[in-house]
């Protein structure tokens, strides 16, 4: 009956031993013995524990709508990153975080449409192709693009300033599996500061950059559901995101073209910047 | 650069390197190991994360200035009670959880006094004291007292029922480091399952009892606080508390005693119930 820290861990893991949901069960057991040990390696004090216990609560009431600082949170510590990693493809484009901003629906728009509503500074042409690991083109797939301005802002951060589907597009790949479109060069850009997951990194001397990237989602049916990002090569932060997403095989050539002659083959003018992908998905 | 199941919790501890306060870059940096080894060990689905950050999200949400549900799901995670326990006193008295309902002064009552406003249905003598280690008494000492009704509810919980500082007292110890109050014998009572703990407590079929117990907070100059509760021996789920708070030695006989003299020797009527406890304080 009597609790003392080494019998603690397994008086609670066998509270849960009647749970029904097997699954629910084995969460939880294993969860239990890892903050057990966590408290006894470290010694955790009352007081400390009353700090955690602050900024918790703290998290959980930083959420609403429009944010999610406990995702937030779990981006932070590498736990998202985690996940998806565990959960990504086994063979072809890697994965990666989903992140806070693919909360409303991109707007359906055809190849070669543009994306950049406000018309940037620099135009950008995207171009892909979504296929099989053995490189057979996948028609009818959908390719979900999300990105922040050359500012780095996402429409939803700037309501009054950007239109609602800005940087946003939901695209079908033709009979050869492609896919395109014009935007802009997205910027590295802050994650939330003004929250208990900013006081953290402020107080661990963490900056809160990402570096720049476009995110994607590719979905073709009897394949699994691509969720990654293309990152910008040569940008700042590439080997310090705050969130722990960058891979090194998602990190793209935007490559500046002068030509006039192959701006005017994607609609833009010249100077322009350009980035391929090939998005490889897996059989379900 | 890249982040694979492997190298992640490493990159992550890496990131919290130039934290300035060497206790909090201590914390972060066990944290880190222990939340991803729980990930990769259950190799958690997305589906799973995204359950777990609504549940999170949810506990925060129904904190308020009455209700701690952080607290409540670490005290059923047993985090509370070894966090007590590893802080606890070496000798004398073993501590237990706070719990939450230590919200309000209690009032300065004097020796003899009754605890109990309302009038409850069977009269309980308390007695005790407190001394230090070796045996000597501790004059002066207080104790804080608070506890629910024979019904089961803390006066904070029923605010049109019960005066507030019903079931609480704030004692403070006579020449021989006596004390000695009339109160109700508390009632086992269950936490509150109304938000997310108690769905989860649903969901793993734990039922959400306390035994019946009495709250004690005892402080004497040059002696370490003790926090702690005296349990009503032979009472339901001492063996199996929602909060794993029990300790064997703090389970206290409330004997029942008929003889009229006695009752008279302590200001109630026959039958009655009492209870002897001796608090042991250490040395700072």
């Amino acid at each position: 009956m009597d609790f003392t820290d080494e019998t603690a861990a397994a008086a609670v893991v066998d509270s849960f031993a009647d749970t029904p949901d097997p699954r629910l069960r084995e969460l939880l057991q294993k969860l239990v013995p890892h903050l057990h040990a966590f408290v006894r390696e470290t010694r955790l004090t009352v007081e400390e524990w009353e700090k955690a216990i602050a900024f918790l609560t703290a998290v959980g009431q930083n959420c609403d709508d429009t944010r999610q600082e406990f995702v937030l949170l779990s981006d932070v510590l590498g736990i998202s990153m985690l996940t998806e990693t565990i959960n990504g493809q086994q063979e072809g484009t890697e994965s990666t975080v989903l992140g806070p901003f693919h909360m409303t629906e991109s707007p359906r728009r055809a190849n070669g449409d543009s994306i950049d509503l406000l018309g940037g500074k620099t135009p950008c042409v995207v171009t892909g192709r979504v296929t099989d690991a053995a490189g057979t083109p996948l028609p009818g797939a959908t390719v979900d693009v999300w990105q922040c301005t050359e500012e780095g802002f996402y429409d939803v951060q700037q309501p009054e300033v950007q239109p609602p589907g800005n940087g946003r597009g939901f695209f079908t790949t033709d009979a050869d599996g492609a896919f395109r479109f014009r935007t802009v060069v997205p910027s590295h850009y802050p994650i939330p500061t003004d929250g208990p997951v900013g006081r953290m990194l402020l107080a661990t001397k963490r900056h809160p950059y990402r570096p720049a990237h476009i995110h994607l989602i590719a979905e073709a049916p009897g394949h699994r559901t691509l969720t990654t990002h293309i990152f910008v090569a040569g940008g700042p932060y590439l080997d310090s995101d705050a969130v722990f997403a960058v891979k090194r095989s998602l990190v793209v050539d935007f490559a500046e073209i002068t030509e006039p002659e192959r701006a005017a083959e994607h609609g833009v003018t010249a100077p322009f910047r350009m980035a391929e992908i090939d998005l490889v998905l897996e059989r379900e």
